[in-house]
């Protein structure tokens, strides 16, 4: 761990991403990434040439470990200061060739991108209405948790745009907005494809569901087995070790 | 098993639905029904004096089934001859006191049925649209499957109508139609609230899905732990063991 890299300011924090090798600058007062960013980027689907947009990037987990698998990536962040720690982790991580951080309100990304080029949108956007639980004082933290600057409506909006004909749109969001999510998508144009439910553990209801949609697609969803985060003696369940470790000595 | 019961027609078979001691009248050569009837009426919610009515009741096995849990149920069949083997069922188990059997087209229910009086609507619809799978030669079964004589939009149109402000409705469907489930139920003002998917065994995809929702409900679904059908030894799983046990000694 390079904690006294240059690129990593005072007050921030260089975290291990595990996967690849990959680090990534923080902030502990701001927004930093959860297992749902880990789990988003396994569950998209990546193919050779996969450029790919992130919307809402925050400090780029997701983007980063989609470039780790393959896709050229761009993030886009609403707030400055998240962007900027985004970049530096490019560098850090030496991957300004197939990783580019843009800072911009993604309600207005028409404005900076062209339609229609994307062949893979991802968001791990704020799950929570306004009105829904108590708003993080931090405002960045709670940009990232309710919606307060990027509604579910605006995100699909948004990726329905980016969007080549086909193209994919995965998403992490809460099980309880699932009625939300699928008609949101429907509405845009891109008929969801794949759904996964997360589960903390067995016999326990999902808190986590992972979605990909294609546009232009007929209808018909193929729901995946359940993902368990836990095994009963508290591990990591194998498939999520397999994250981390994609070729196990057995 | 009373075989020669002057209820059961030739060619008619007496079966066992081991729930609640009922019996159910059915022919080989038409649809029968399955375990989707027992997980259906052992998901709906039934509170006391609930007031239910079963849309496309086949021969019965659900409508006798809540009745078996403490529901009045009227069940509306299209098909003479199956809805008159339900009504010999009713008389078989002599429960002509809480179970009605009416035969009746249910794109045209407001003709015979008034609005916004039942507490409970179930439905255990034909699952695929026409041009999807092989047709079955016999049409009454080929209606039980394919959406010949009624689709998606018409079952939860006529669940609308009949359901009072906060009345429920639950049916079981296929988890590749959870997007047309979810958004036909929304656009008829049943907003879904409970949904929960049936594993024939763990680790493998949802092959049925069932879900309730709300007449006049807020957005917010609950998504529960998965069911699994069966153990890895093949034996049916305890929750299922217990729908026909509710007291196992231990």
């Amino acid at each position: 761990m390079k904690k006294n890299d240059p690129l990593v300011l005072p007050g921030e924090r260089l975290d291990d991403l595990i996967i690849g090798g990959l680090k990534i600058i923080q902030h502990p007062q701001e927004f930093c990434f959860t297992l749902d960013a880990v789990l988003l980027a396994q569950f998209a689907t990546v193919k050779a040439q996969t450029s790919a947009v992130d919307l809402g990037t925050g400090t780029g987990a997701v983007a980063l470990l989609l470039a780790a698998r393959g896709a050229t990536v761009t993030g886009v962040e609403l707030t400055q200061q998240v962007a900027a720690m985004f970049e530096r982790s490019i560098r850090l991580n030496k991957l300004e060739q197939t990783v580019r951080s843009v800072c911009y309100d993604i309600r207005k990304i028409a404005e900076i991108m062209p339609a229609g080029q994307a062949s893979l949108v991802v968001a791990n956007p704020p799950y929570r209405p306004v009105g829904q639980g108590r708003i993080n004082p931090q405002l960045n933290v709670a940009s990232a948790r309710h919606e307060l600057t990027l509604n579910l409506a605006e995100v699909v909006a948004a990726a329905g745009y980016l969007l080549k004909y086909r193209g994919r749109f995965a998403m992490v969001h809460l099980p309880e907005r699932l009625t939300d999510v699928l008609t949101t998508m429907r509405q845009a144009g891109i008929e969801p494809k794949r759904l996964r439910l997360v589960h903390p553990k067995r016999h326990k209801p999902p808190n986590i569901l992972l979605v990909e949609g294609v546009r232009g697609a007929n209808s018909g969803l193929d729901v995946l087995p359940p993902l368990y985060i836990y095994e009963a003696d508290g591990e990591y369940s194998q498939e999520i070790m397999a994250y981390y470790v994609p070729n196990p000595a057995i």
